[in-house]
């Protein structure tokens, strides 16, 4: 920077990572620059819900505009981020080009199809409130399928849901699919009994949610099961198409006709994250230094999901929540914030991430939580999560609104934003390959 | 119809019309099938509403099948209607052929380009909940964009926003988004002074609000004026592209660069009417008898906004609106009603509209009213036009959430749904043109 200026943050991303470090600048003598290619933050423990008709987009986003309009060292930019040239110390965005003294990526993960970028288009995953919004049109559209379905295996198959993953998201999804068919809908029918619906989830690993205790996982199986959803474990699927999906190879192979088939089985780094020359794990995800700055850039860091990063107080991964990603930028705006203030880097530490415990709902009334070693099911945890997500969800509105949405549903299971809109949100899996080659 | 079975009655449009129609069929001794080509019957006046952020698409739709959940004799179908035999008395959905004994039309109106089709890309028009996401899409990006752009002429042009057409949604749509700019947002922006946005209202008719009487009109172009917008009267567009629009011809012709342009100025039949042979004015909509039965069908019923009528008790047009739309579809359901239950049709007499008023606001606490020869503007017909729309909202749920929405809006100004979603909902005119040829 030229003597006499103030240093220039960019901040890329504007989830729970990008934003708290961005409001730890807040008091920084420095210009900061928050990037996405979104207008809004999203609040994506609560993207489910949206995917499965509990909520409105609106409820779990707002304007990143909107939540840092107080803070005046801030500059909100909506685009897409085109390059970066580490040496020179400039970013393009839209086709404009930016200087930085400062470069934190905190952009997160995308969809991972392990190489089948062809399921793309036939197993959307949720990421994006447009995903959201398709996987809700797919899920909604085949009950009104199936009502008009005269051939009963064709029925069969519209009332067949399969949700690849069984971390939290895929728990999640798949015990709200079930209630959806089982509890909100049936009396909605004529021809068709929803409650004949199937829900499969399957999972590679041997037990659901695989970073949680075996206690809970146990639980959450057991309560999936209570609402009608079939556990498949250490499978994984080997072919999807529109038709259905194939599970496991060979003899053992098994066929599952379906019309509407949910990814949620892995992650990789967002594409801006290859624009730097550092060292990755096999997700993308870049192996930072103890003070989360990339290797060979002390000036860029990394935040969020995107960290492989193993605690040296603990010896523990750090996982890719929502906790760590606050955590982590935090660490790194307080860091900035030091150092542009005249501090010396060293006094910051290595990143500890402090985990103060994991949660997952299943169904209405149902979910598991682990807090330390303290592990709770059923209704109490249920209510344990709720508090949690609403005290995080930002602004008083968006609290006021999910509350009721959700006292609406518990009281009535009446889904309020069962509705079927947009034509093709989700690219052909045609286009992707055009696009790709 | 075979001796013994129950006539079927099939409604197509689960609008205001065709939901008056089946609920007044309730205790008839027939089947009734209500065809809708979506699953959500849409609150159409609050519309603009979502198209500029202050309401969620849930809050002013619900599921037809969630509204007829209770009338056992009314099944609920999702499809296109792809041909009408009137002489067989079947139709076409989706592929499939369903029998009627009578068959009401009420699937309302699409947009009319006046033969200039190819810009329906470039000037959305506000139909669906499709399109009013796209339209707040587009208002919401180009102050994104104006925020962005370097050069003064472009940044001009990407704050100005041209609403075509002075009905009610043209007046609603150009108020709200002067708010937006004015009051919503400027907070949000560095760089940018969203307040120095243009908002450009015009109208081929000499007066905005052309239906109503030439007070309502002066008082609502003043208190759009008050509010920033310019009403441009007696001028048609006659371009129109994407950098933006001219206005008039020859040498009068006024162009207006303009990255967001609405279309609210004309309206012609859905296509499926084009399916009937029947005498049709030129906005295609059906020339009915006083039964409101298409002339030489008398089992096919045309309600809504799709039929052009005179009343016979005072020589008048009845208007497209919501209130007439319901009163047809309940006069036409009652007289079938009647005549399955044994009653002879000439008891009916002919359709008569009871015009209970007209209502438009104006930006947040504005409005005008008609009720008979009383006229109100301001605040008065503000509250009046609010008590009125929530009371004909369906279901508690919508209401409630309707009222804290908006309790939300007036106290902070703050729009719930400032969301950027989709990436192109509107059909391009290139699409169009290949489709249609």
């Amino acid at each position: 920077m030229s003597a006499g200026e103030r240093p220039i943050v960019v901040v890329v991303g504007g989830g729970f990572a990008g934003l708290a470090c961005a409001r730890a600048l807040g008091r920084a003598p420095a210009d900061v620059v928050l990037v996405d290619r979104r207008n809004h933050h999203l609040f994506q423990p609560l993207l489910y819900q949206v995917a499965t008709a509990a909520l409105s987009p609106a409820n779990i986003a707002s304007p990143i505009r909107r939540i840092m309009r107080t803070q005046r060292n801030c500059t909100v930019v909506m685009g897409e981020v085109e390059a970066i040239d580490a040496e020179a110390g400039t970013i393009g965005i839209d086709g404009n080009e930016r200087t930085f003294d400062y470069l934190v990526l905190a952009c997160g993960m995308t969809h991972n199809y392990f190489g089948h970028d062809d399921w793309q288009g036939v197993a959307p995953g949720l990421k994006s409130v447009d995903d959201a919004l398709e996987i809700r049109r797919r899920v909604l559209l085949a009950f009104e399928a199936a009502e008009v379905e005269a051939d009963d295996a064709a029925r069969r198959a519209e009332l067949t849901f399969v949700v690849i993953g069984a971390g939290p998201t895929g728990v999640e999804l798949a015990g709200a699919i079930a209630e959806i068919a089982t509890q909100s809908i049936p009396r909605d029918f004529r021809r068709v009994d929803t409650r004949a619906a199937k829900v499969i989830l399957v999972e590679g690993a041997d037990r659901v949610l695989p970073t949680f205790h075996e206690a809970s996982s146990e639980r959450a199986k057991r309560d999936l099961e209570k609402l009608g959803v079939e556990v498949v474990l250490g499978r994984m699927a080997s072919a999807i198409d529109g038709d259905g999906v194939t599970i496991g190879t060979g003899d053992g192979a098994r066929r599952i006709d379906s019309r509407c088939v949910v990814w949620a089985a892995g992650l990789r780094a967002e594409s801006v994250v290859g624009m730097l020359e550092v060292p990755k794990d096999k997700m993308g995800r870049v192996e930072v230094e103890s003070d989360l700055s990339a290797p060979g850039h002390p000036n860029i860091f990394v935040v969020g999901d995107l960290i492989a990063y193993t605690d040296p107080e603990n010896g523990e991964v750090v996982p890719g929540v929502a906790q760590a990603a606050m955590q982590s930028g935090r660490f790194v705006g307080e860091l900035i914030a030091a150092e542009v203030g005249g501090g010396s880097r060293g006094s910051s530490g290595a990143f500890h991430y402090n985990d103060k415990g994991s949660m997952a709902t299943i169904g209405r009334a149902r979910a598991v939580a682990e807090v330390g070693s303290l592990r709770f099911g059923g209704f109490v945890a249920w209510v344990l999560w709720s508090v949690v997500h609403v005290s995080f969800l930002i602004g008083f509105r968006s609290k006021l609104f999910a509350i009721l949405e959700w006292s609406w549903l518990y009281i009535f299971w009446s889904r309020g934003a069962r509705l079927i809109t947009g034509h093709r949100a989700q690219p052909d899996p045609a286009d992707r390959v055009d696009a790709a080659g």
